[in-house]
């Protein structure tokens, strides 16, 4: 159990399972640079940490995360203004910056779970569509405010391609795309909605029973091959998957795995019910 | 407000607007060569017409459109079969064309909007899955004959995949892909179903205003983006997607949209009630 | 009509439809490595008679597949442990021998129908995901239990993401996937599911009245060029799909298709009621 402190963060870790939860309550989580390098941060610190075995993502106060934060944005637009073409790009840069973060989460060996509640907006929708497993509240409000706003989803463009299909998300980019909770379970952008909180945390401890059922070192192994399968033909992936198979039943886990099945045990990466 | 003549088609533009109706009601719209001339200028006059906003495909008479004009279709078989070899292929052209047509629809930067009715068929089929949004009344039937006719849905075969995901497109080409309304529904091939011509006016009307309401340039900057994390990886966009996003917040419209929201009112871009 | 007695396959051919059974009733149908080598050798047979125009994929004994087998996995296993780096890697070969098998079946010009009852686990996940059209019973339980084993699903990891997109393969992947047959049915996994064994074979029939209704050679070609279009762009294709279908219109299934359509007859590959 852990408990690290972060300024626009609360980090926490129990049995396994790391929860980031986005805490910046008073303007519904909105997405300053500092938060954006503190997930970053704590990606990076669970990913080295041996019993980090999942991430749960989550936002304070009844609401998940409201997108970027202006008051940052505008920061960042009058140093661009004032210094010019030679001094840089501070608002690309910011923007990258959130696009490396997008990235960080869509390919960590780690599964990501986000708990959706309230606000689900522009940064906050990229986050959800990065995440393996999301959870929502019935009364969550999904939207795509850029293009009404007169900007762009940029970097969570990628990601809305690979969570909704390119057709999706042309649709919601096109439409301001203001989602309930049950239009997005339709478009899987949620996988579960919830009537209310005490459900919501039930079928959290679900999911996570269920990923915790299975080996870590293999989850990884999949997620990485499942992203290599994206852009990579079938056919190409062939040999690198007999490799990697091959490796996975020789190492510890395989060989734990094939034992427990024999002898009708869980294998020791189960977590023993209390 | 403008209103161009075509043979083939209707053409109307009002309040940004522009309204192409496939107009050949007693083929039920089939697609004639004229028409795939006509439809592929009718779009580029409509992208260089500064105030045009927004594209509406629909067809008169209560179809939308039975696809390639068998007509047509023979006469350029004749001539293929006539002039042999050292002649070209006029099959093969006119094809080509249609493709190009399917592919300008694809990628504008315009939104577009389809409004099905009736018949939807191979071709028709086709314009349906490029758009952006599609509306169907509930009687609408869809259709891919072609296979049952010895031929093959060759130009929409990339736009099924796009629209359909490559699973759904094989499954559809495999069967002939007859399609209820609803069914479609449920592979998102429409967005949307509604029970009598005055709902879909209705729907019609509430898709144009969310799309009115986002700004023009930031939705054709999003489409572009879109379309090209269809191919390309997320990593390789991050850079180039922070300096669109940079170039949007400096823009006009990101300006504007900046303004308004501090001063909480609708952009300028907004169509203001009558 | 044609009956190859195969060791863990029976093979029937009748009216057009060659029907493979997984024949291994007493340990659910596992695929042992014989199984996969007479999978391929019953395929490429398939494709090479010139009656055959449609493979139906099922399992004996009220199961489809519940995936590898664990003997013949312990066996290579042994064999790896016994010859050291020296001796080439016998699980390696085994895993690549089932993923040609995978692709052998997923890029087939012949229409793939599968039936899915019981268990339908691991590698035969992987199966139903290759195919065009899917059927289960109401009863089914689909699994992805490698994760849970210590191992993962190396060779049907392209496939998820064929069938089920990128997200949802990656949902499935990290949870150990317990799915229901509509559940199987909301992610496109299934196509259609029935309540019970005679429903079953009435909405089997009825798919394949439909697939044979379409020209063989057509089909073909459809498979050929969606298979493209998932890694090659719309406008690259656009020239070799107008030769394609010049091509298909000339082709003798074009000609009876337009002279049929005329005649307002059933083509010659529709067959006759008796």
């Amino acid at each position: 159990m852990g408990h690290t402190v972060f300024s626009a963060l609360d980090v926490q870790t129990q049995s396994g399972v790391c929860t980031i939860t986005l805490n910046r309550p008073e303007v519904r989580n909105a997405m300053s640079l500092t938060m954006v390098q503190e997930l970053l941060g704590a990606l990076r610190h669970a990913e080295s940490t041996a019993d980090v075995r999942v991430l749960v993502l989550r936002g304070a106060g009844g609401h998940f995360c409201a997108g970027g934060d202006i008051a940052d944005m505008a920061q960042a637009r009058m140093k661009l203004a004032a210094q010019g073409a030679d001094g840089g790009d501070p608002v690309a840069d910011f923007n990258a910056q959130f696009g490396r973060l997008c990235l960080a989460y869509a390919r960590t060996r780690l599964p990501v779970v986000t708990v959706l509640e309230g606000t689900v907006m522009g940064g906050g929708f990229g986050l959800a569509c990065v995440s393996d497993v999301s959870l929502a509240l019935n009364t969550t409000v999904f939207r795509l405010p850029e293009t009404s706003l007169g900007v762009i989803p940029a970097q969570i463009a990628p990601f809305l391609v690979e969570r909704l299909g390119y057709a999706q998300a042309k649709r919601l980019a096109v439409t301001g795309a203001k989602v309930t909770a049950d239009q997005a379970a339709a478009i899987a952008l949620v996988h579960q909605v919830l009537p209310d909180a005490a459900a919501l945390e039930v079928a959290l401890q679900g999911t996570l029973q269920q990923i915790l059922a299975c080996a870590p070192g293999a989850i990884g192994m999949t997620k990485d091959l499942l992203a290599r399968a994206r852009h990579e033909t079938a056919e190409s992936l062939i040999d690198d998957a007999a490799r990697l198979f091959s490796r996975a039943v020789l190492s510890e886990e395989g060989q734990e795995g094939t034992h427990a099945f024999m002898q009708k045990r869980p294998p020791s990466w189960v977590p023993q019910e209390s």
